[in-house]
């Protein structure tokens, strides 16, 4: 059941695709003043849980932090953050009473879960238009497929997009991506794509690639493709502004990009220098970017991942310029300790500020509306124009794509990828937690950068985080420039690699099947143990091991040095690791258990009663056997 | 047993109190080279462990991971970090062989524990003038006890200092610390001690009292000891350039402060904008800052702790020329996103930069020696020498000292703490990871900033942190400026967090007693249950819980909205849950349990056969009756 409530005028999100009439304010359960902002607020019990928001830090009981719902091109994915990269306004409260909401609304959000106080939710609107959606079903899980089903199925990339992928912010010429072509081969490690990271293009161009460094790019791709191999180049959303580059002057001479409040082009500074930002609020600006992917589609490309589309701004021409002249206010003076902290201050705020944010104009429908408004659309409308497009040209689960930054809605034509993570050991256990909360707003495909984008990884951290990774319909590999290679060639002995890497592709019917029917059944893939087991006390509040379709349980190691850890059966289960083509299966019973688990050994759990399929190991999907499958009990 | 090996000349770094007889190197047992740099390298098997490194990120078994000894103002303690605010370089290996290692060098040190290559140990001095202590004991413990010995026993501080103590960056006013007594005690909160941040000073002068904010300071401070209250001020390393401030003149006219190279003093800026740094390696200038705490002594204060003392500089005069040079360089073109990143770079370096510890030099028996060269023993002389001067006028255990920069050798005379933590639940867990690697070193008054230093606290978070505080000699809530309010009394119920409270008063007689004991004894407090349990497989990779003396396990909750946590009992035990002067007692046997946990309650676990004291709750340690004591089983 759900019920549907309107304050003001909102602007249409495309969130929701099923017309559900629109019942009286008076009638809706929670507390909601209007003022400037619009407030929901109500009280919840000591134990009630709190699930959702989709891509955050902390835990999937949110219960304890304000979040912001304000897409963010946030690098640092620690505990304090109040938000990354998308805006996924949908929770679900499970206490005695059991609900849904989802805040229909494209401006800033803040969730105040408990955090001001204990027993409070307070939601606060940067404005007052919003629609309201107020969920019931029979269960947390019932809730969330009633929510799924209003805002429509999620998309179907294309099978190979369940191989195995490799990405390095650094790759750029030819010979590079052929090496890790052949040395993944020829260490037994399997591979179906690989990424083109910004180095690819032409001064950072969209839809260019740099001739220099492949003079025939489609006979590279071709050559990839016999391979088994594909190339997943990056699209940024800012076009570069540069005289001759047809991309930016079609998109000008069309008032397709954001205007300052004057009318001309808003400038801003990012990877390619001084750009424009696309109007993807804009209809027809949407349309003519997604027909721009065509110019490396008809080279042969079938997946894009879409990037720096929050939008990121390093700087704005105007911004910038305001720095540096206080920057210059404070030199004309002895600089002291507080103008050194001025000057720094200045500067770094020059990012990703407000101030530009609010400064900006979208084109919808000849209205000028501003930026800050409906910033949570932007990244969202980004990647619908393209996977709209590509629909429409090729028909469905032919193209890959998926984004940083997004809005529920995007998750019908796009995934997305969990963004600039660490290295670290504790970003296994956030990627796990995150899944559940995306998988509630539509997103399934899904998963983090393997190995951590930011820093330095090490051997266990990427063996640990692989058997994560295996489970995860988006398996990715990638790390930025300048920090320690972490393909899995790079470590000695390939073995273990290659024996966790296997184990992916002997999951794949299992992991494409469950994927499908929980797109076909608005279903979660990965469901927090307290959904399915809601009165077991301890169950409840687990937080490092996640159900998988209605057969399996995961429970990876997620912590260095350690060559096991204590998992919590909430009921019978077979323990099975599984390594290369070995496979080991223990019958545990219900309650507390330490396992141990090599490197090379991925741990799953499958509920008695239940059976999954393994295919035989494979080098790429195109090679895999998806007809001759065993079971693995 | 412990073997000395010299290489080169080395500066002493008075470390070391035993004279040792120095062993030929040609009988050193692990891989020695000798060129620019000297270079420890020893294999190590699969599962061995490494300890120690004292104050440092990442886990208890620091084996997987580069460290580096420097003496870092580094606020984010996130698991990509080389280094903190203590340079303690002093190891334990735990495989077959077992041996400390302690590398007595005060220069920087990279220790790569199978980082680069998982079986291989790689220690590089940042010079090849060192001397190296080879130990052998009976087992860890022992091995920690022999380096103890040679190291001298660990300082003492007074009794009060064991009650629990608040702080805060914000406190100015006089009447802010006596809110903060009177809300304490109204709330039936016990409390010992009040810090003073930096505000307390004029214009951020070392030894000075703001006389608007407090016009009578010595009847204020007698006033609060009438009150049973310390007040704890802060002592920064920089001293205040500024004319007619007897501190810098003086300082100034002696030769007391470091020199550049041309013999002028080095001049850089801190919080009281640009300071001179007092010179303590020099013993002339050592004693006379030591004397300096007099001026505060004199007014009744009786604790101290240092702080900013790496040395932190936010950045030298020379730094920041050169970085606006670049900058203007830079703007002198057309800023592109290169020339923006330029700016940034250019004025982020600046902070704690290398070239200025290169830059600047000590004035060692009239020799200048480089401060690179000694750096990690800048801050531990300046503790050194007010331990050392307080000792000399006011005896022993009579003034409370400690630093946030460190050397071992520092510990016989100061305590330290952990630094600029976050408001982050897994700081618990790093708090709790950090205490048996200082204790190994020598470290055994310390404390992590209950609640987390930077960013904001919730009321559950403080709450879990302080079951753990509540074992820690140091038992302090701190916080930055800027942050949320955070003091026991700003959650409403403080029921709860009186209960927690007591049972730190409960315990002191116990605490006090058994940290006496392992002063004396050379033993550390809190232990890895591996140093126990060598041969339970399970037991030694334990990382969040710890034995505690030789009666105890302690195992606090550290994530958020849990009731209850698992914990692994390596031996038969009593499961005690202390709250106010509620006792709960459950007999465990050995094994992995699930044991539920109220938010206002303490778990403990006792060993069998063993038993601890406890004393009635009191509001301070004055009040504190230590002679009629109970038996807690």
């Amino acid at each position: 059941m759900v019920k549907k409530f309107r304050i003001g005028s909102p602007f249409d999100t495309e969130a929701v695709i099923e017309k559900i009439e629109i019942s009286d304010t008076k009638d809706f359960p929670l507390g909601l003043s209007l003022g400037e902002k619009a407030v929901l607020k109500f009280n919840i019990e000591k134990d009630d849980m709190i699930f959702g928001l989709g891509e955050a830090v902390r835990g999937i009981n949110k219960r304890g932090w304000i979040y912001e719902s304000w897409c963010s091109d946030e690098t640092n994915h620690t505990e304090d953050k109040r938000s990354l990269y998308g805006a996924h306004n949908f929770i679900v409260v499970s206490g005695k009473e059991k609900f849904g909401l989802f805040v229909d609304f494209p401006a800033k959000i803040e969730w105040d879960l408990c955090y001001s106080e204990c027993d409070e939710v307070k939601i606060t609107l940067d404005g007052k238009s919003a629609d309201f959606y107020y969920i019931k079903g029979k269960n947390e899980r019932g809730i969330v497929r009633e929510f799924r089903r209003i805002i429509g199925k999620s998309y179907i990339p294309p099978f190979w997009a369940f191989g195995y992928q490799q990405s390095c912010w650094g790759y750029a010429k030819q010979e590079d991506f052929v090496n890790v072509r052949e040395n993944h081969r020829n260490n037994n490690l399997p591979l179906d794509c690989i990424y083109m990271d910004i180095d690819y293009m032409e001064r950072f161009k969209d839809f260019t690639v740099n001739r220099d460094l492949f003079p025939d790019f489609k006979a590279f791709v071709d050559d990839m493709k016999a391979n088994n191999i594909h190339l997943i180049p990056i699209i940024d959303a800012g076009v570069k502004k540069e005289k001759g580059y047809s991309v930016y002057e079609e998109g000008h001479e069309k008032g397709f990009f954001c205007k300052n409040a004057d009318g001309t082009d808003f400038e801003c500074g990012v990877w390619p220098g001084i750009v424009g930002l696309p109007d993807f609020l804009n209809k027809d600006a949407r349309r003519w970017f997604g027909s721009q992917y065509d110019a490396l589609s008809d080279l042969g490309i079938d997946g894009f991942w879409n990037d720096m589309n929050e939008p990121a701004i390093f700087y704005s021409v105007d911004g910038l310029n305001k720095a540096m002249k206080k920057l210059d206010d404070i030199r004309g003076k002895d600089v002291d300790i507080w103008g050194f902290f001025g000057i720094k201050d200045a500067l770094m705020g020059v990012q990703n500020s407000m101030d530009d944010y609010s400064n900006f104009y979208h084109n919808i429908d000849g209205k000028l509306v501003c930026h800050k408004d409906v910033h949570n659309l932007y990244g969202a409308f980004m990647t619908t124009a393209a996977g709209e497009y590509f629909e429409e040209k090729f028909g469905k689960e032919k193209k890959l794509i998926f984004s940083r930054a997004s809005y529920i809605g995007a998750h019908r034509t796009s995934g997305i990828w969990f963004g600039d993570n660490f290295s670290w050991w504790s970003h296994i256990l956030l990627n796990l937690k995150m899944l559940p909360s995306v998988n509630m707003c539509g997103f399934l495909y899904c998963g983090a950068d393997l190995g951590g984008f930011n820093n330095n990884v090490t051997r266990d951290l990427l063996l640990r985080w692989l058997t994560l990774g295996v489970f995860t319909p988006l398996m990715r590999n990638h790390r930025a420039l300048g920090t320690r290679a972490q393909e899995a060639y790079q470590f000695g002995d390939c073995k273990e690699f290659s024996d966790v890497l296997s184990v992916r592709y002997r999951l794949i019917p299992y992991i494409y099947s469950t994927f499908r029917r929980c797109s076909e059944e608005d279903d979660m893939m990965f469901r927090p143990l307290s959904f399915d087991y809601p009165d077991d006390k301890i169950a409840r509040e687990v937080e490092d091991q996640l159900m998988l379709g209605d057969e399996c349980m995961i429970a990876p190691i997620y912590e260095q040095n350690k060559n096991g850890r204590t998992v919590y059966l909430p009921e019978d289960m077979s323990f099975v690791k599984l390594s290369g083509e070995n496979v080991k299966i223990e019958k545990l019973k219900k309650g507390i258990h330490y396992i141990s688990v090599e490197l090379n050994e991925v741990p799953l759990f499958i509920k008695n009663g239940k059976n999954i399929p393994l295919a035989k190991p494979a080098l790429n999907t195109a090679e895999l056997d998806t007809e001759n499958l065993t079971y693995l009990l």
